[in-house]
């Protein structure tokens, strides 16, 4: 239902391209192409989970899994071809921190407005938040490199971040086997229950269909929106860097955050939390190595995993916060509310913060 | 009892005024006017709870609440008011990690003499942590953004210190109505045993009065201690910072001291942390913002939320300590030598660190 | 039996002493002298626990604590007279960190092979958890300082080294007396089962016998391998600190890391975290403290604690994510593979640092 309502947002799709066409204002542009790309990331979620009905259980929550942040992987991937490397990291960064703290925290009060105290399984949120502690790992010790050790010179950093997003992916991949092979008891229930969320009987081949023909249409919004984000944030007075951190990782987060605040009122604390950790993680672990192994083959300029000390920052006290949060297995709406208030004093450092 | 041998004290009201009007030894005026602060403050705490029983529970708490601290609120807003900023920020600091660190500890080491083990309220202990993480997210932030963005200028600092100190205010007031309003029950118990210490039946009238006298003669003792801090941290051969951070942080928490303690003796370990933590957060969620708020109403050179390196990162480590003992529910002695220990080597860096 | 095959190592100290005294090449004297120590290390805790048999549980049990690392120790004391002070605090920097990541990682894994769940005793993986923050705190203070009022000069830094080292050393002191004393109920059964481990009948003065022995040995093959270090280093296109974290410590530890993995493989989780994370903190509180105490007595430029920014922030994200990983009392092998992740990004890191 909720994800019709969304459904309506596709109109922009053609607004956007006849905004660009007509070279129209870029405020409009941005705005139109950003409201398009909601839906249809939506759209991708939906359309995979429904091929994951046809292919088996494993391959099916594999492709879960690695589609799940497909739009956000979309966008950076064009903004990395435009050389926009700020952009792209801005845009990592305000995923990672729209899920844990924006996401998180919508659905704890959301939930928390209709139940006293929401219990989840401790071991899933528990996994979530140490993986998260890695990536936070792996982006402090590129940064901390380079303010400690500029002078080993840009080879050297961008080795250092190529291992290291070789280890961060290679857990990735450990982690998967953990919960889709060897531990999946333990995250049961999950993946299923998911597909509830706004369920119609499609084929195999209308699934595979929709999500070619939606990833196209994402691929060709995100030119549009990326091409407007540089006249646009010089229009608004803002930075690119608030811009990706904020207002891009919005429009790839839309979605998770529909998902998560819908399954939190339906007092399935368990899937909120899964869909927000699940897809900071899944950023931070997948999506940015996949990023730096493809800037190596577009060619150019590689992209390096130095992120500035105010998004280390950022990622860390999210990850944090989230730990003591998530810690006792149960939330309420102050729980919430904690997350939130984080989330506005970063959008609000990051707003100040000079280009 | 404790607390009548602690109004012994007062005594010294008396001498701080004549010391100071025959200008004495400035060590002598802060020595005096720093041991008559301590039953004042005791004393306020008292008269609060006791004005409390004649309001109604709902009120009661609120007052409670916010005038748990009213001490270090009245002794700050002296020193600001004289421009003393950095000794205000070094008290907030000294408060902080003063609750956390040596009421805690020596609260689990009074306790932990006489019982192995002290198990307490995990939901309570858990809130007031990371609500602490919160306040030290709240540091981090303009720290961090003075010293990576400090060519934006003094004004954008001020403004970012003061959008942190609405954000905190609000959390501080949202978690008001979740610890008095929707989640009562879980914090139930706790504010009316802690009436018991010193009860005496005292008139609605009767302590209103006593409040405000007390509040009044707070403020006079402040002026005398505010006005000594200077020629006696000279003197003693100490900075400013250290003063601020170690000694007037010690008078201003000395109530909170000796209830913690007779708390955890009497095997009352959720009331003792309670206290402490509560204490603590109550100095970083509420005491901060109005004292930024009130430097706008006084005048002058706004205060701004910009903290040491060094008292950023005691605060950060002393609730991180802090996330770790308490997070089994369960207290022993070791625990709180951990905490001592933390304080010892804070307050021994302190005592170096230049003017 | 595994114990046996180490020894076979042994026939390495002719070698070493050989190679050395016919000034063969330096790598293979580094090399030799490494393989050598392994089994003396491993010897050297085995006549310590032998020894413990004899003298009574509590006298043993402080023999135990305090030998423990004595291998860790032997070889820094060697390197410290030759005033090798970064290669002594980089061999302290990686044998906590590969403790707590290499051979708990290593023995979570081999533990997770065989049993889906591993659980062990929260309140002892606390106390250790909550020891090494402190230790984390105790190198963040003197390195921040450093960096914050390096203008106070160096002598004050050794003072704040002295003091802390101090509170370290006081800490462990009451840490011993909570785990051997106060509280010994709640560690029992560990050291006791430790015992299987290679057990033969020896007599008191065989086991004093061949401790003294052993750390003779252990002295001369140190000062061989230390004298190899520079050279080694350059030959393999090293520095000194990475040789340090990562090879010296891998030597020190390997007989806590063979003992650790075969108790995670008998599925007593609690010893193999006791013996890893016992063991980090133990370099974290005693010898770190009893180098810089060693300093003033053998005379010459001081130990301070100032570690290099890289080596504190390794710790301090060690010391995290073993909180993140032990919070919930349970392992299983993909924590095990996130310990070695950290590791492996740490170790890629250090190997990049310029010298």
């Amino acid at each position: 239902m909720f994800a019709s309502r969304l459904d309506l947002l596709l109109i922009f799709i053609p607004v956007a391209v006849a905004l660009d066409v007509l070279k129209a204002d870029a405020l409009l542009v941005f705005g139109a192409s950003a409201l398009a790309i909601i839906p249809l990331a939506g759209l991708l979620g939906r359309a995979t989970e429904h091929l994951t009905c046809h292919v088996g259980a494993g391959i099916g929550s594999l492709l879960n899994a690695s589609l799940g942040n497909a739009a956000e992987l979309i966008i950076a991937l064009v903004a990395l071809r435009e050389g926009l490397h700020d952009v792209v990291k801005a845009s990592l960064t305000g995923s990672i921190i729209g899920n844990v703290l924006l996401v998180l925290g919508a659905s704890m009060i959301a939930g928390g407005m209709k139940y006293e105290r929401q219990r989840f399984n401790q071991t899933a949120a528990g996994l979530g938040s140490s993986l998260l502690v890695l990536a936070a790992v792996g982006l402090i010790i590129p940064a901390l490199f380079h303010f400690t050790a500029a002078d080993r010179g840009v080879r050297i950093e961008h080795e250092l971040s190529l291992l290291i997003s070789v280890v961060l992916f290679v857990i990735y991949c450990l982690s998967l086997a953990f919960s889709l092979k060897t531990h999946r008891h333990v995250f049961a229930g999950g993946s299923h229950d998911a597909g509830d969320l706004g369920g119609r009987p499609w084929s195999y081949r209308l699934s595979l269909g929709v999500l070619t023909a939606v990833a196209i249409l994402i691929g060709v919004m995100s030119e549009v929106l990326v091409g407007a984000i540089e006249p646009a944030a010089h229009q608004l007075g803002l930075t690119q860097v608030f811009v990706g951190v904020i207002l891009v990782a919005l429009v790839g987060n839309a979605a998770e955050h529909s998902s998560a605040v819908l399954m939190a009122m339906k007092n399935k604390m368990d899937l909120a939390l899964g869909i927000a950790v699940g897809s900071s993680m899944q950023i931070a672990l997948f999506v940015a190595p996949v990023l730096v192994f493809a800037s190596y083959a577009i060619g150019g300029h590689p992209l390096d995993l130095i992120f500035t000390p105010f998004e280390v920052a950022a990622v860390t006290m999210s990850v944090l916060i989230l730990g003591f949060v998530s810690m006792d297995g149960e939330s309420h709406w102050m729980e919430g509310v904690m997350l939130l208030g984080v989330y506005a004093m970063l959008a609000v450092a990051f707003y100040f913060l000079p280009a």
